[in-house]
């Protein structure tokens, strides 16, 4: 809970910070925001991850300071894990030795801390870290703010998704009233790609096709363009979401070569056509919404199937929206 | 000014609202926004546009009832008149015998009105709707909201832009307060286009090409792509931002093929580089960072000169931020 959390650090003095491995703009800027809370109250404090920072995150102040570690090689008095399901998701070695803080906003969280802190009404932890801020008597830095501007932003898809709410909204603004440029957030998260990824969107959206109903719209990536545009991971980020913006498109299914007849596969949706119980059956999983998996076989035969799969969801959806059929919505 | 504005209000019973043709959203969200204002304070208020209301607002509650008018056809007290830059922009004959209220936050206004109330401060024009209910004493509605939150999103390219504040923020956390589901309203902007978007950007994207220095990208769109892609008016909203995502491009030139030898050009650049001033050099005009011109010649040969041009203005940007010439800002 947040009181334990406060009555932690002000009894305590050297902290580590971590977060998962690949970490988003939540794990960095819930991170380093809370690292600039606790040097704002004289403590000594630390981000340690295992792994690189995204370039979209690297401008971020304290950025350049995050320790890239494989085991816990300093003293702490506690340790806070950051948007993690449970002690292995940073990939650090010895976490499970530390006196660790669960901070997380996701309500699977496996409470794997000494102390665990869970709001799902959050957006992202940083609504959580600016909680914590103001509980603590803490001031709202512009370091602070921009880290956790940061959280917010991508988190949230922009304030896009449904996870935004009047809160969100209102910690944004005490935060540009700290000193946040949300212009300078944006430009580092949304225009920060190499050119490689224009290259690589350039030849998968050259692939992109609809199936029968129009409702469903599918597109490929080869090895071979991954290749030919030189292309890093992170690169295709969004690239399925791109039919989405068409209103007649309910469905995407987005193939990517990893090998020989060997497939990643990334299905979306609209509303309540769930593409988790789709993925669920090829054995991956997911949201309702955006769900993905591994397959293998025959990339042609392999598609169809995944298609017919998703024109299913979109049909049973379609059916239950029209009350031709009626479910538990937990079976939806 | 506001309080004009509230006197005249509460002085007066039947008003009109309009906007500039082809309206954006802060034009449809702000004037139903305000008719729905009027219509809570027992007035009689209609919102009437010449000419089409794009889809992405078409779902905002009231836009099935705007008239599509060519010239005043009833009486009104006054008539509202939102963000247009003189009394010609929306395209109705007779506005100029109305008493009319010219609302705007473009500093650039004419003072057109019979009362002219600018705040060059706000974001869009929603956000001076939401101030003109609270200094009338209405309560903000959910219909309210929804119109207003459209103009909020679409003015501030969902609070990337620069001219998000702090202010803009804490009045979309009061949207949501009010009953807005920001999901939704993205959803209708963002993801509302018809299937020919997307064929469209498959084709164009696949011109997309880097000047010598590769900071510039450029890409065209020719008639045929358009009619294979049977695109419609708005679908290639954006393209020319498509390559900035790359953080190495500070510049994008777009070439779109009108005529025989004719050709609409956007130009769009980052942070300091003017392409206002290129395209003034070529008869058009714009903003330092989003301007346009049309331009006749040989495809190849144009492009090149446009390349070229926008290139000085980025070594031009370079060198000032080098500190190896200085101007002053407004000739920058």
């Amino acid at each position: 809970m947040l009181s334990q959390v406060v009555e932690l650090i002000e009894n305590k003095q050297r902290f580590g910070i971590t977060t998962h491995i690949k970490p988003d703009g939540d794990g960095v800027g819930s991170s380093l925001g809370l690292h600039w809370l606790l040097k704002s109250l004289g403590k000594t404090a630390e981000v340690i991850v295992h792994g690189d920072i995204p370039p979209a995150y690297r401008s971020l102040p304290g950025a350049g300071a995050i320790r890239d570690v494989e085991r816990v090689d300093q003293e702490y008095d506690a340790v806070f894990v950051i948007e993690c399901s449970d002690l292995e998701r940073p990939g650090i070695a010895g976490l499970e030795n530390e006196f660790t803080v669960n901070i997380d906003h996701h309500a699977t969280s496996e409470h794997f801390g000494s102390i665990n802190w869970i709001d799902s009404t959050a957006s992202a932890v940083g609504e959580m870290i600016y909680n914590l801020c103001k509980a603590i008597g803490g001031r709202v830095t512009k370091e602070i703010a921009e880290c956790v501007y940061m959280a917010l932003v991508t988190d949230t898809g922009s304030f896009h998704f449904s996870n935004t709410t009047e809160r969100t909204l209102k910690v944004a603004s005490e935060l540009v009233k700290a000193g946040v440029k949300p212009a300078t957030i944006s430009e580092a998260v949304y225009n920060n790609y190499p050119w490689s990824r224009i290259e690589l969107m350039r030849q998968v959206l050259g692939t992109v096709k609809r199936d029968k109903s129009r409702k469903i719209a599918y597109l490929r990536q080869t090895l071979k363009m991954r290749e030919a545009a030189e292309a890093i991971d992170g690169d295709n980020n969004g690239f399925v979401n791109i039919p989405l913006s068409a209103r007649d498109i309910l469905a995407a299914v987005y193939m990517r070569e990893v090998g020989e007849n060997e497939y990643r596969v990334s299905l979306r949706s609209k509303g309540d056509i769930n593409v988790a119980k789709v993925a669920e059956r090829f054995g991956g999983g997911g949201h309702r919404n955006a769900a993905g998996l591994r397959i293998v076989g025959d990339w042609d035969e392999k598609e169809a199937e995944l298609v017919a799969a998703v024109g299913e969801a979109v049909e049973r959806a379609e059916a239950i929206a029209a009350g031709d059929i009626t479910v538990a919505p937990d079976v939806l």
